[in-house]
């Protein structure tokens, strides 16, 4: 049997290229004692693996050259000798990019049966979902009639995060890129209001403007380029949680834009933190019934972006950082 | 009667120097119904106030031009026509840089008798003594064995800040400058290891050298400039406590350095978080109780650092930027 990866060409510096990855074939032998073979049916494409790409330490292992990248996925148990799992449960894993998966067991788990689409486990139910459940509801800790102010907001994360500060009582305001995204977070998602921000040349007055008592929590997935204007506007007390650093991962130390309006911190107490949401695992199985239950109530809603095929992961990967992505960026790797 | 003030002659920008203060002589009326006249024996001289001086708002208001400067003051009760208060009282107070202060009663409290000396009341009993008690205990939250490292250690929030680590079973490294006040930490005060930053090219590795393990708590009064290099040497889950930014005070926004290394807000989980002590009014007794017994048993210790009279406060405040301090700075006005 075959199996066809994307893999690491040459490590990314600065915004990453289609050149940087290569797809090869490679022979996947059946599985052994104990083991389970899965076949991928979605994987994920996520900016935070930008971090993993350039061969520096971040908080998980670098990706070798040659190594395949890793990612989300979701799929069918193919071929099993392991007794937990059976031909064709669907299974929720972390195998990257590529066809076939083979485990012991660990590092996946069986998907419940239920009303929602598989694919959501890598989505509203998977990593985006969980960041945005713990990184607001443990470090934001919006109360009600707060505003949560939201970068990236038609993201994965972003989108999850204004609607659960709306379940929590908060005024919402999302910040993306054109009108058809605002129009989502607001006409859909029930975003009390949403900042173009391809359309607003000063950034920190558009969310003045729309967050006329200040900003209560800002959950931002941009960086510091986006930190250092909002932070005036923070109010006192305010929370701002570091979910994720997008512009930030291209850049080296001395490229970044520095945080500098810093005073802010003691005239405003303000608190910055970020997360990874993996320390919050053992709380996986709590946050997964909480969304569920908002999902079928129709209270939590997502939308997915999803490109065809292994070859169309590297240009999704490197649009993330151009903005093109809206929802969830997925590849349907078989039907 | 007469009562002389400092008062602010010009509005400061970057370091402050003498000639934006001067002093002046008003009438002091005898106190009406209801008002308390008391006499300052000592006042304090606090990097914070550079805040409050440029005209800019701060979390304080800013002090007008020929406004006095604020500052906390201990003193004696010298007329009362307030039943709650009678002639000889030892009160803390914030009557600023004056000989004199009329209050209805509010702002000021009656200093307990006992074995401490009333200066320590705007000590290590005042706001730096409290600044480094709940900086370090809601926010650092040191646990036993990790490493606490504290800015501006010779100075009263920070020798407050190490010795509370060290009581709290953490390990205590301190940053000052020069060898004396690197000795008084050490030998005196109890911590682990002292940082001489005029003798050290490269702060980060004289940290990454005390610290081997890392930093769990960095509690900094200095700013952005010390704030960044130490942010790579910070411990997963650690915690950064903004007590004070005195190198950052004297500086516009454009020139202050900017935290880049911001990385480590996911990659490490850093949570930074600015505080004014004021916030914790409400636990001002509790905080009174355990830091007296801890005076009282000899585990605090705390040095003052007096100048004489009026004029010499604006020399002392200007010579607080150039690190002159060590320990508490405080001018004595009446014997």
């Amino acid at each position: 049997m075959k199996n066809r990866r994307v893999v690491l060409a040459a490590h990314v510096t600065g915004l990453p290229k289609e050149s940087d990855f290569a797809i090869d074939t490679v022979d996947q032998p059946p599985p052994s004692e104990g083991e389970v073979l899965v076949r991928n049916h979605f994987v994920s494409v996520d900016p935070g693996m930008r971090g993993r790409l350039s061969g520096e330490t971040s908080y998980a292992p670098p990706v070798p050259l040659g190594g395949v990248v890793g990612s989300a996925t979701v799929g069918r148990v193919i071929a099993s000798r392991n007794a937990a799992f059976a031909e064709g449960d669907w299974v929720a894993g972390a195998f990257g990019w590529q066809e076939l998966g083979l485990t012991n067991g660990r590092g996946i788990r069986q998907i419940p049966e239920g009303p929602i689409p598989p694919s959501a486990q890598i989505g509203v139910l998977g990593i985006p979902g969980l960041t945005a459940y713990f990184g607001l509801l443990d470090i934001g800790r919006p109360q009600p009639g707060e505003t949560v102010l939201v970068s990236t907001a038609a993201g994965a994360v972003g989108s999850a995060t204004g609607q659960i500060a709306k379940i929590k009582g908060a005024r919402a305001v999302g910040i993306a890129g054109g009108p058809a995204k605002c129009r989502w977070l607001t006409d859909e998602l029930g975003f009390d209001a949403a900042i173009d921000r391809l359309a607003e040349p000063d950034i920190a007055a558009a969310v003045a403007r729309e967050c006329p008592n200040g900003v209560d929590v800002f959950f931002d997935n941009v960086g510091n380029s986006l930190v250092d204007p909002i932070m005036p506007l923070m109010r006192l007390h305010g929370r701002i949680v570091v979910s994720g650093q997008t512009a930030d991962y291209n850049l080296g130390a001395n490229e970044r834009v520095g945080l500098k309006n810093t005073r802010a911190f003691i005239t405003h107490r303000l608190k910055m933190q970020g997360l990874v949401v993996f320390d919050y695992v053992a709380d996986f199985p709590t946050a997964w019934a909480e969304l569920t239950g908002w999902i079928v109530d129709g209270r939590l809603r997502y939308r997915e972006d999803v490109v065809e095929g292994l070859e169309a992961l590297p240009a999704a990967f490197v649009g993330l950082f151009w903005g093109e992505n809206f929802g969830r960026k997925l590849a349907r790797l078989t039907h």
